[in-house]
């Protein structure tokens, strides 16, 4: 046992439900005392930086009930058990915007919330969109926003846009543009 | 309601512990038709960018039990109920690393995973560190890492680095050193 490492004494599923697992794991420290840990297990989800021809990204505003508000994010959506990310990305995308991309690239991913989740966070990179019919999931509403990167910089500093995905999309396309990619 | 909003009609509490509550709402989607939500509550927590004069960036190794590994983080901890964050921050940085700050400021903020949890996460920047001793909580282990900005993108696109707020942290950092700050 390394000398950071929390060995597994006890594990108690609290519950199972459609979008999170939780349980309850006794551990024993790397000094030999005991202690709790509550987690969050998920599947893991996609994210999708899309930025148009017209060099504006899309996003999506939508409802969070955990937040009881709607916000503003990068197309986004919960990886289905074994689903291949690149294949989700291309299903959110067209899903939540109806944009279609011709190359998607993994160029960032990371954990959402490590302390007490397992949930994994990838984003693509959209190439060659083309634009279609929004298909949303029936319990899903979603509205497309675009805007330049200037502008979301804006939005960013007013506190507009809030989400961890969307922040690390935004310095992302910063870097991209200040690369001159 | 708003055209997006998701109205509760029922909340049933699931779970309730140190670190997070679990609830599922049913809810009526803005179709009228009903929906499962199912929701974790967190008080928050704050992260601190802490760059020395040396021009590093502090970085704690910590086992994280919902990923069943070690990885490397800013500094960070969970606000207690009520508290005001830039003295968790001042806390957090000096039980996990034994630095102490002449000045915190906050410089970014978002929800790590709105989809399932209302948990928002402060970044802020501490200046004018002075070392002194780390005095962990007694169920905490972390060991302090200190490199320089292009170590650190060198970590992360090896994905060395690969958590929400430090990836957030590094991009402020990066910013900033471009901006000659």
């Amino acid at each position: 046992m390394s000398r950071l490492e929390e060995k597994t004494i006890r594990s108690t599923p609290i519950f199972d439900g459609d979008i999170i697992q939780v349980q309850v794991d006794e551990v024993e420290l790397p000094n030999g005392k005991r202690a709790t840990r509550e987690l969050v297990k998920h599947t893991g989800a996609v994210s999708i930086l899309a930025v148009t021809e017209a060099g504006k990204i899309v996003l999506v505003r939508q409802f969070r009930k955990p937040l009881e508000k709607t916000i503003l994010e990068i197309p986004a959506g919960k990886l289905e058990p074994g689903e291949d990310p690149a294949h989700c990305a291309a299903r959110e995308l067209k899903e939540e915007t109806g944009y279609t991309a011709d190359r998607l690239e993994k160029v960032a991913g990371f954990y959402t919330s490590p302390g007490f989740a397992d949930e994994y966070l990838h984003i693509f990179e959209a190439r060659g969109l083309k634009q279609g019919e929004a298909t949303p999931d029936t319990d899903e509403f979603v509205e497309t926003v675009e805007c330049t990167l200037n502008e979301a910089f804006e939005r960013m500093a007013r506190g507009e846009i809030d989400d961890a995905k969307t922040v690390v999309a935004l310095y992302l396309w910063q870097n991209r543009v200040l690369r001159g990619g």
